[in-house]
């Protein structure tokens, strides 16, 4: 399968210690060898890091290690392919544009029959299962709002209705962002974590490595990070339940 | 304004040299510091490296120059503003999905009245003229083909006819490209050379660099870049001419 990273704060933040953990997953201390992404938005803006290579020994990981771009939302994956050969169009996280906006997804699961999935004119450019829900969930949006919508929370409730949808052909844990909302929807394993004032210790699981946010934070900071697997092992991640979604902005959870 | 950097190969090359004589034009031996960013082609996937940085002095560029990704199709620019701030969203080069393939377009111009351009459902993200011209073309290919064409050269003799028509608006001299073809239009300022056997040295005009090509090759190999202005002090450019295009596909010239 794979694993996923998502970041959403309220400052521009960076993710460099959490990366740091999934990354030793993608060939060292896990199977997720057949590439990885990361997204970062600023504003408006998105760039996207990927490699088809193994994430534990990519230079362009190695240089995100070392590199803190900051940012308020951040969404990353490592592949264990199943659907759709290793190549750096099946690789996540994906990105397309709608009602002028960046939209990033990063999928981790199989789907049955997403063949028939209707796609409008979203059309996939490679072959994964996950590109197909990408593209499904665009285009629902899209019939669902011919004109941009202005509630977006309303609209995530409805890319939810999307995803329970999908869930009926397999297993799909997701992330999904404009930007400004993370969207997170579990099927089988995802958890999360906020941090806020005060903060505290954390200690890595894949590397033997310590922080102290305390030392990089200010008072008002609020950061939620989401993983398929807890990152560190020393704090309380709150595990979803199956079925489940939950939207945050900012670091704090809207629903 | 800016300047723009473009390679077709008939195999995967790296880029490396031609890029390290660009970035020194961001910030050490030219004024392009608001930004940059390079998009290489493998196959129908599409990876882009950008920062909103001055390229010169910019981590990831550093990366970019010593880890020699290989590719058939690169587009690069490094930004000096004119329309829209210094931001992620208005940092170029700009990639969109159309007929379930990644379309890239890089720019240097300035165009006047760009926000009277019909854009039908490409909506741009950021402010500069540029995306607006990108999404400008896009919507004109989704008209002019309802359906998926298959004569690609003649979809790239259309790009031209819109090309001429941003041209009454200001200066564009751009490039476009699906990862199998690169389109090249001159306005202003843009030159190229073809690179094939019997391969010699070439010498940086930024850096005193110099390769010999004839050691980094076979015999085979066809390698086209295009640039705003010569990257060597030593070879052979075409300049291009006011109001021509041309098109190239496995480095070698179509049109």
């Amino acid at each position: 399968m794979c694993e996923l990273l998502g970041m959403s704060a309220n400052i521009p933040t960076d993710i460099c210690f959490s990366f740091r953990g999934l990354a030793k997953r993608g060939g060292a201390t896990g199977p997720h060898v057949d590439g990885w992404g990361m997204a970062f938005y600023e504003g408006k803006g998105c760039r996207t890091f990927k490699d088809p290579k193994p994430c534990s020994f990519s230079p362009i990981a190695s240089m995100l290690e070392d590199y803190p771009i900051k940012s308020q939302l951040v969404i990353a994956h490592i592949r264990q392919a199943n659907r759709g050969k290793i190549a750096l169009e099946n690789t996540h996280p994906f990105t397309r544009q709608l009602w002028g906006r960046n939209w990033t997804f990063a999928h981790n699961g199989q789907l049955s029959d997403y063949k028939k999935l209707d796609l409008g004119n979203f059309e996939p450019i490679g072959q994964t299962d996950s590109e197909y829900a990408f593209c499904y969930i665009l285009n629902k949006l899209q019939q669902r709002y011919p004109n941009k919508p202005k509630n977006w929370p309303t609209i995530f409730r409805f890319v939810k209705s999307c995803a329970d949808e999908l869930r009926m052909r397999g297993i799909v844990n997701l992330l999904f962002s404009d930007g400004r909302y993370l969207f997170v929807y579990c099927s089988t394993h995802l958890h999360w974590i906020t941090r806020q004032s005060p903060f505290g210790k954390a200690k890595l699981i894949d590397e033997d490595m310590e922080i102290d946010f305390a030392q990089h934070t200010t008072p008002n900071d609020i950061v939620t990070v989401v993983a398929t697997n807890p990152l560190t092992s020393n704090e309380n991640w709150q595990k979803m339940q199956s079925g489940t979604a939950s939207l945050f902005k900012s670091g704090e959870q809207i629903f």
